[in-house]
C-alpha cells in the first residue's frame, strides 16, 4: 500500500503549517460579521486582552493581518531606522535572514553568528555589545526553527537590556510551546503567530510591544504608516472604539479566540510539559537508532522541533517522500542552508503528543531502513516509550 | 504526563463510536434543510442510489434514521412472523443478542453455537438446515464485533439460498472494510450503517433488501407499520416524490452523502485493503509480543477489529485505562461475555491507517508493561512495521 | 429570477426541520468520540444535567436517540398498559396520530375531540375525567403543529393532576419557544426534542420523567426492554457510570450541548420573547393582508408557528413552489386533515427573529399575489413592522 | 426587543466583510495541511487555475496572503517606478486613497477626479491622456466602495489601451457580483480578492497580470523582492513544483476553492443577475420611499452595493445602530468622504438575494421612521417585491 500525492495523509509532524485543534477549525467556520459590527469589535478587543498575559507584554499585542513573515517586515521596518545599528544574533537561516528585512532601513548590521548547529552565547553578545557601544536594535531567533534549536532568550534578554539596546526577538516558533513571553525575555518586539503551537492555520502574526518600542516606532520618521506594513496603524485596533486600519482577517481571529481557550483551559504549563515530553521521547527515539540530532548539544534542541540529521548517501526529499508514502506521515525538510542535511519532526500544539513521537521514529526509521540505511525500529520506539512511561510514572 | 479523563484524547482506536472524516464532519455542519425541500430531497435519493452500487442488494437501500441497533429490531419484527422458524448463527455477542429480538415475533429459534472464538462452518449449517426443513429464516451476523471474528458469509448465505430460507445478515461494522455486499452474501435482508468503516457518527441504518424479504414483510401481518421499527414504512421513501414516514436525521445524511464520497473516490478496494494491512500489522505486532489473539485462528481475525486476549492477571479495564492515561489512545472493551477477557483495537474507515496500527501495539505494550506483564514493544512495533513495509515492497 | 429546485433556499421558514443555530452545525462538527470515553460520558451527564433546570422534570431528563416521533412511540409503549384507559385530546393532527400509538397497548382509547382551528377547554377536560373516573392517563399535544395552536396545558395538567391520572404531554414544538416545562404543565411524561425551538437537527429525543411515571413504566409489563422503544433502559444511562443501553447519536448529542449553551446563555426569557414577538408580527401582517388564520381564536394561536388559512381557490402547494421560486423562502404544508388547507410560517430557534416575520409576509404576499390572490403586501409588511417597532419602542 | 450588541446579529447586508457561504466556512474548517504537501501544491495550483477562466487575465491568476489593501499597495509598489507618470482616476474614497501608494514610487500623480456621485467619463480619460502623453500607467477603481458607484471600466480601458499605458484596476468589490474580468477592463493589472462577492472571508487577494505588467514589474528597480509586497516573488508560485515564498494561508485558500466552485456550478451569469436584481429591487425600495440615492445618476449605481444618502437631519451612525438594534440587521456605514452622508446596503455573495432588499428596506425604512423621519415602508416594500416579480415573470 502507497499513499498516492493526492491521498490525505494521516498526520502532520511539521513544523507549520501544523494542523490546527479541531475546536480552532470550528472556530474558523463560525459566522463572519462586520469588522465594525459591535460583537465583532468585543470580539477583537476580548482576543488581545486574552493574549495578554499570556504574551506579557508592556503593552497590550498587537494582532497583524497576515503570517509572522508580514510581522517580522513589518517590526524591522517599524523600529529600526536609518540611524540605528543592528546586532544581529545568526545562530540559524531565519536570523540571517532577518538580515534582509533589517538592512533596508538600518545605518549598519553587525552580526555575531555561530554555526547552525550551535546557539548563542549571552556572553558573546555582552562582548558584542560592549565592542559596539552604538548598537541601538538587537535582533534575535529564539528558535531558528530550520536548526531546531532554541537560543538563551532570557539571558541574552538581560545583556541587551544592561546595555540599552532595543530586543526585537522573533519567537514564532516557539511560543505557545514552551515558557517564553515578552517579559521574561526582555523583548521590546516580540514577534510571534499562533500558525506554530497554538495550533491556528497560517494567516496572522501577533507582536507584543514594549513601552520604549512603542516611542522608538513613533519617533523613526522611516516607520510605515498607511501600509499593511505599519504596526502604529494598528496600535490601538484593539479597542472596541478605535477603527480597524483595514479589515482584519475575521476568520482567522475567530479561530485565534479558540486556540486561546484551548490553551488557557488545559495550562500553559500542562502544554508546554507536553511538547517537551513530545521532544524528549522522540530524540531518544532518534538517538536510540543510532541517528544524530542536528543540534551539538542535546541541550540547544527545541521542544517543538526535532532536527534530524541526514545519514550519509541518503537522500534527504526521498526519506521525507518514503515516509509519506508508506505510512502516510509529513514531516519538515531543512530551510537554506539546513535544506537537504536535516528533517525535522514538529511537536507543535496538537502534534505535540507523545505517542507522536512514536508514529514519528517509526515512520522514520522504516522509511531509512527502506531506502537501505537500516536502522533498529523497535529500539527506537522502545527508547521513546521508556521516555514517556518514565515522565508518568514520575508523576 | 498523564492524559486526565477531562482531556481530550489523541487516538480513537476503537470498534465503534470511530472518528469520523473530517469530510463527514464538515457534511454533518452542512445547513439543515427542511425536509421536503426539493433540495433535500434529491439530496435524499441520491443518498440512497449512490448506496446502491455498495450495497448491491436487489432494490435500493434503505436509510433507517437511528443507529443499527435500530435496523436490527426493525428487521425482526419485520421479516419474522409467528409462523417462522429461524436458525440463528452464533458465533458471538451480537448473534446471541439477535436470538432476544427475533425471538419476540418468531414461532421458534433454532441455534447453531460455536464458541466465541471460533466462527461458523457453512457444512454446519447445511446440516442444521437438513435437520431442520422448516426452517424459514437465517440469522448471522457477518463480523461478530465483540469477537473480532469474520463469518464465512458467502459460503453460508449460499448454503442458505440453496435450502430456499431468507437470508438476515448482519454486517455493521465489516461493511465498508472489506469485500461484503447484499449480492456476495446472498443477503435477503443485509443489515449495516454508515457508523463504522463508513466513518460517519452513531445515528444511522442502512438496509438492503431482496424483492423476496420485501414480499415477506408485506405480507407479515405482525410486520410494524406507523412504528419507528417500520422497514415497510420506508420502502419508497428515497423517492424525491414520495413523503418520509417521519423527520429524517437531515445532518446524519449529510454526512453519509460525504461519506460515501470519499468512500468511492478512494475506491472501495484501496479501502479495503488499507483495512487488511491495518489489521494485519496489528496482529503481526501484538503476537510478536508474545500476546495471544482473541480468534482461535488468524484466519478467522477481522480486518476491521484486532481482538487481544487479555493475559491472565491483568485487569482489562485498567489496562485501557492506562493506554488512554499513558499515550491518549483509547481502545475498546469486550461485551458481555467477552468483555474483560479481551481488548479491541479498530480499524474502521478512518483509523484504519497501517501507521496507527504501530501506535496501538506501542501503546498496548506500553501500558501492558506498565501494569506488570513485561512485553517486548520494540520487537510489537518492528513486527507491524515489516508488515506494513513488506506490503509497500510487493506494490 | 427563479430559484431551482436544485438552487439552496435563502431562508427556511419552517415548523421543522428547522435551520440550525451556526454554532449548533459547529458542535455536530466536534471529534466523534467513543461513547465510553470518560470525556464523553462527561458531556453526556453534563447535557443531560443542563437540561435538568429547562426541563423541570421531577428526575433528570432521559435523551432518545432518534427523533421526537420515537419518543413519543416509546413514550406510549411504556407508560401504557393493558390496563390503562387513556383519555386522548384531540384538538389536533398530531394528538389524533398519538391514539394509533397508544392503542397498540392500552384496554381504551377515550377521545376529547374539538375542531382543528380550536383548542381543548380544561373544564371539558374535567368533565370527561368525572364521566370517566377510570381513565388512567392523559395523552395532549401541547403544540398541535399542523394547526398551529396551542392547548392551555398547564390548566389542563391541573385538572388531570386533581383526577389522579398521569399527564403525557407532547411538547415537540413548543419546548424551547415558550414558557412550558414538565412542572407547570404537571407532566408526568414529558415529550420534546431539540430540533424545533433549540436549533438543532432533527436526531434526538427529550424526555421529562415524574417518579410516578418511572413507577409506572417499572411496573408496566409490556414496557419495552432492550428495545429502542425503550425507555426504561435508558433511566441511569446519563450518569456517566452507567452503560448506555446501545450506542448514542454522538454528535447530536455534542450539537445538543451546544444548543442548550446557546439557549442558557441568551436566556430562556428573552429567546420565549423573540419568538412571540415575531409570531405577533408575522400574524399582524397575515392579518393586515385580509388572510385568515388557522386558528379559530388569535388567542390560540402558536408563538412558534403562524399557521394561515389558503384563500379560496389557491392551491397550496403552488403557493410554497412560489415562495420558494421567486423569493427563495421555505415555509411547511399543513399535515394530514390540515394538508391544502393552511401554510405554516415557522418562528422557531434561529428563525424566530422579528425580521423574519417581514420576510415571511412580503414572500407569502408577493406569491399569493402572482398566483392571482392579490393582497397589499404594502400594508402586510407595515404592519408586521409596526408590531416590531411597537415592542421595541415598549422597552 | 432589542438586539444588544453582543447579540448575534440575524443579517449582515454590508458592504464587506460579508458572511461568508456555509460551503465557504466548511471549507475554511478543513485539516490544516503543510503547505509542502503535495496534496496541498496540487490544491493551490488547482485553485489557481480555478481562478483563470474567471479573472480572464492573459497569466495565472495570483494569491497575495492577506486581504486585498496587500494587494492594492503591491501592486502600486510593484508596477510603478521612479519614472512612472501615474494617471489617477478619482470617483471617490478608494481611487483617491490610491494615490497615497502611487505616490511613494511615482514620479508623478495626475489625477482626473469628479464628484463622489459621479463616475469617470471615458473621453474625460482620453484628453487627459492627450494632455500628458507621458502617463505610463493609468489607475482606476471599477466599484468606489464607499460611493455604491461603477465606473465603465471596459471603455476606460479601451482608451487607456489605445494610449499604451498600463492599466492597474481595483475590482475587489465588484468581481464575482456582475461582469468583470481582466480582459474586458484591458487590464495589466486586475487586483481583486474573494472576500466580497465569492463569500469568503477577508484574508486574501487576487491578482490577474498581463504579459506586459509582468515584463514592467520585472524591468522596476524598485518592485518589492522578499517582501511581503512583492507580487514577483509569487509568480510561479502557483505551480505545484514551485516553492513558496513563505507560508500561504492554507486554510483561507481551502475557502476560496469551496467559493469559486460554488460560484461555477450556480453560473457565473445567474450570480451576476442575482446580484443585478437585488440591487434594482433595493433601489426601488429606497427610491418608493422618498429616500436618495447617493449615486446622481441610477445609472452608476452599483449591483453589489445600495448607497442611500443620509436624509437631512439623521445622524448616519444611529440610524445604522437602530437599523441593528430593531432587527438584527447590519448595515455600513460610508467612509472618508462618504461617512455620515450615506449608508451602504451590501449585495455580495451569499447576501445578493433578492428578498434580503426587502428586509433591507423594511430595516431601513422602520429605523428612519422610529428616528423621526417618517417614510411610507409599506410602499418601499411594495416597490422591492414588485421589481422582483417583474424580473420573474419575465422569465
Amino acid at each position: 500500500m502507497r499513499y498516492a500525492p493526492s491521498d490525505s495523509p494521516v498526520l502532520t509532524l511539521t513544523t507549520g503549517p501544523v494542523d490546527a485543534y479541531p475546536a480552532v477549525l470550528r472556530g474558523l467556520a463560525s459566522p463572519v460579521l462586520y469588522d465594525y459590527d459591535p460583537l465583532f469589535l468585543a470580539t477583537y478587543q476580548r482576543v488581545c486582552e486574552k493574549l495578554a498575559p499570556l504574551v506579557k507584554s508592556q503593552t497590550v499585542p498587537v494582532l497583524l493581518h497576515g503570517e509572522p513573515v508580514l510581522a517580522l517586515e513589518a517590526a524591522a521596518a517599524s523600529l529600526i531606522g536609518r540611524d540605528d545599528v543592528v546586532l544581529n544574533l545568526v545562530s540559524g537561516v531565519y536570523a540571517k535572514g532577518f538580515e534582509g528585512r533589517a538592512g533596508r532601513s538600518s545605518a549598519e548590521i553587525v552580526e555575531l553568528a555561530v554555526p547552525y548547529d550551535q546557539v548563542i552565547d549571552p556572553a558573546a553578545v555582552a562582548e558584542a555589545l560592549a565592542a559596539r557601544p552604538d548598537v541601538t536594535v538587537v535582533a534575535a531567533c529564539h528558535h531558528d526553527t530550520p536548526s531546531g534549536t532554541i537560543n538563551p532568550i532570557a539571558e541574552i534578554g538581560a545583556v541587551v537590556a544592561r546595555h540599552g539596546a532595543l530586543f526585537l526577538v522573533d519567537t514564532v516558533s516557539s511560543f505557545g510551546g514552551m515558557a517564553i513571553d515578552a517579559e521574561s525575555a526582555h523583548a521590546d518586539l516580540f514577534v510571534t503567530g499562533p500558525n506554530k503551537c497554538l495550533g491556528c492555520p497560517p494567516g496572522l502574526s501577533i507582536l507584543g510591544v514594549s513601552e520604549r518600542a512603542w516611542a522608538k516606532m513613533e519617533a523613526n520618521p522611516s516607520a510605515p504608516r498607511a501600509s499593511i506594513l505599519s504596526i502604529l496603524d494598528w496600535r490601538d485596533a484593539w479597542r472596541a472604539d478605535r477603527p480597524f486600519p483595514f479589515t482584519p482577517s475575521v476568520a482567522e481571529v475567530n479561530g485565534l479566540e479558540a486556540a486561546i481557550d484551548l490553551y488557557v483551559t488545559e495550562g500553559p504549563e500542562k502544554v508546554w510539559a507536553r511538547h517537551a515530553l513530545t521532544a524528549r521521547a522522540c530524540r531518544a527515539g532518534i538517538l536510540a537508532m543510532g541517528l544524530a540530532l542536528w543540534p551539538a548539544d542535546v541541550a540547544f534542541a527545541s521542544p517543538t522541533t526535532t532536527a534530524v540529521r541526514t545519514p550519509e548517501g541518503i537522500d534527504e526529499a526521498a526519506l521525507r517522500g518514503e515516509v509519506r508514502a508508506r505510512y502516510g506521515v509529513v514531516l519538515s525538510s531543512g530551510r537554506g542552508a539546513t535544506a537537504g542535511r536535516l528533517t525535522r519532526i514538529g511537536h507543535m500544539g496538537p502534534t505535540a503528543q507523545p505517542i507522536h513521537a512514536v508514529v514519528a521514529v517509526a515512520a522514520f526509521g522504516g522509511a531509512l531502513t527502506a531506502l537501505g540505511h537500516r536502522v533498529d525500529v523497535g529500539a527506537g520506539v522502545a527508547a521513546a516509550l521508556a521516555v514517556i512511561d518514565a515522565d508518568r510514572d514520575g508523576d
